[in-house]
């Protein structure tokens, strides 16, 4: 969600559009956050797998279920939430738990039990005593004495403490030793894409990332604050009427009346150049336009050869429900597509290039009318 | 939550205790982080009261409605969630919205006309134009006009940006010089228990404080980290025998075995001195205890003269619920009671005095002694 950008537009009588206020924002600023975040978690992990593993520590149980969902719309391959794996189609994932092999008398005979039951899909969990002195050597044991006897593979180790970056290395080093060249190597452990982007930087020998709690409440930054504003009212002649709140804080002083929002592409690259917020009726120029930056709006720049796209899609009309629901693959597709759209100086992990959302001119001039009316009128006697 | 408490233990088929793992984790988690973290944003208000105003920046809907739950167990006084409020008698409390005051032509008629319809809980919301030119005299000018000849009083108003200890400080003083004496200010604007305790030293004449989304997400550390571990096993003689998980992080190192929880009260000030966790069938001295801190065990300290509680209760007995839920007014005194058993030092806002939770001499010599065997016995060929 971008800054002050008119994101969903609700237009009905007053009470019905407060009763939805608090519902519809929770829902869309909880969404967009894990959504959000997740992209920036893919996006650091360089084309390895992220695999969402946060429910433990999720913020309640729809924040569970319907996090872990949003998290495979921003691009991780699978969830260990098994409900939402169940209610919304999306791939399960998972390993070995710690439990599962401290009940047996040792780690070798816990891999081996774990191997026969899952020998096409067996990851094995190797902090449980000692990552490189015991939980590698013994799943090379068991790929060596069961798996590769009987025609399987080991399919990957996880590891779940200490230093990943430096035991990924000796791991893999371990593994190629003893041929198994194919076997992954998955790591958990607090991670989020700071971690993973140093992680990679480092040279970490890790094939997917398992992420839990930093992703499901996107603890780095864990609130969107998108916000629900009157905007206009219409009165008893059908004639809309811009409003305004103007606040102590120049970011919350809101943009007035029913609007439109378009973002403009660059023909040749596809690329978005800017959102650009119009009033409703505006007509918006083809071939050429100045668009500039409301909060400096000294900032001018002239914009060619460009497509314009109206972001607003109708979803209910008069009560009745219009839009038809994507399926979770073409939710997950366009999200791909929505990013790819973007500008990789916009998706930077670290202080990204601010994308641009303008008001055009007519709305920018009824804006600072309305503030300097305000202004005045509100004061009492000042008539 | 102290870190490695066992807070709940559950004893069952290890399929039972798995299938319960998740739910529990995030239930207890989710919870305890929005009543420690509303604790502390009552503490930081000094005796002020303490409004939960978060559900639209929830991380969902339960996470709203059982969050404004836990806010009012931590200490706040109401919340804004009147579906919380609903189901668990809890105070709701709110004010005038922004937009109740744009659609009337002018602040003044739209104050005057709340202020008819609730006279005897005329909260007004200054700022939607300007605080101190409009907002201010016109809530002034509603009480001189309407309420006070019609004999009610104007009850607050809330200041929802700028700067607040400014601001609140500016309106005392016009409310005062109105004879308002009794009119109180609350405010909000993205406020938590660092702003709040900044706002009051420098003065702010604040009565009551709005806390949205860093209340409802614990937004400052949004994760509490509890774990679910098995520490023992039951043999087919009722043997009980304890395991360890190692890992390669120390505070990922498990404590073994089927234990009790204790807290020591000094008898004198009745304040809680450390808490204790031994071995199930351990006999804890009644008279003397020296307890030290594990992860630095050369640190000791002999006890005396105290009062020992073992603080689990049994809520499951052979599948059977045998405990009788508190209301919400008996878990909010008892939350009280809990935290006024605290010292002030750890529970002051920064950099706390870390309270003690202590191993018994014997569950630290057994967890030192399954480490040293695993470490060995895990490699392969070690036998």
């Amino acid at each position: 969600m971008f800054k002050n950008e008119p994101f969903l537009t609700i237009r009905g009588s007053i009470i019905d559009a407060q009763l939805v206020e608090t519902l519809l924002l929770l829902s869309v600023n909880y969404s967009t956050l894990i959504t959000t975040k997740a992209s920036r978690i893919v996006n650091a992990a360089r084309g390895r797998t992220i695999l969402e593993f946060g429910a433990r520590r999720a913020q309640g149980y729809d924040a569970a279920v319907e996090g872990a969902r949003c998290a495979i719309i921003g691009g991780c391959f699978g969830t260990s939430n098994t409900l939402t794996g169940f209610q919304y189609d999306v791939p399960v994932t998972g390993t070995i738990a710690h439990s599962y092999i401290q009940v047996f008398e040792n780690e070798y005979d816990a891999f081996l039990s774990y191997a026969k039951v899952q020998p096409n899909n067996c990851i094995l969990l190797v902090d449980t005593y000692n990552t490189l002195k015991s939980g590698v050597p013994n799943s090379i044991k068991v790929a060596q004495d069961y798996l590769i006897p009987n025609g399987y593979r080991l399919k990957g180790i996880r590891l779940d403490s200490g230093d990943l970056a430096y035991l990924s290395k000796r791991a893999r080093i371990m593994l190629d030793d003893a041929g198994l060249f194919d076997c992954k190597i998955s790591a958990s452990n607090s991670l989020n894409e700071d971690v993973i982007d140093d992680l990679l930087t480092q040279g970490a020998q890790i094939d997917a990332f398992g992420v839990g709690e930093n992703l499901i409440t996107s603890a780095s930054s864990p609130v969107i604050g998108g916000v629900y504003k009157i905007v206009a009212a219409e009165d008893g002649h059908g004639e809309i009427n811009p409003l305004i709140k103007l606040s102590e804080n120049v970011e919350k002083v809101t943009n007035p009346g029913y609007k439109r929002l378009y973002r403009f592409y660059d023909k040749d690259t596809n690329k978005a150049i800017a959102d650009y917020i119009a009033l409703y009726n505006e007509v918006v120029p083809e071939d050429k336009l100045e668009i500039f930056d409301p909060i400096a709006p000294w900032k001018r720049k002239t914009i060619h050869n460009y497509r314009i796209r109206e972001l607003h899609v109708p979803i209910f009309k008069q009560g009745e429900l219009v839009y038809k629901e994507p399926t979770i693959e073409e939710t997950i597709q366009y999200t791909q597509n929505e990013l790819d759209s973007l500008w990789d100086e916009v998706k930077r992990l670290k202080f990204p290039h601010q994308y641009y959302v303008d008001l055009s001119q007519q709305l920018f001039d009824l804006k600072n009318k309305l503030i300097e009316e305000n202004r005045i009128k509100q004061i009492p006697n000042s008539k």
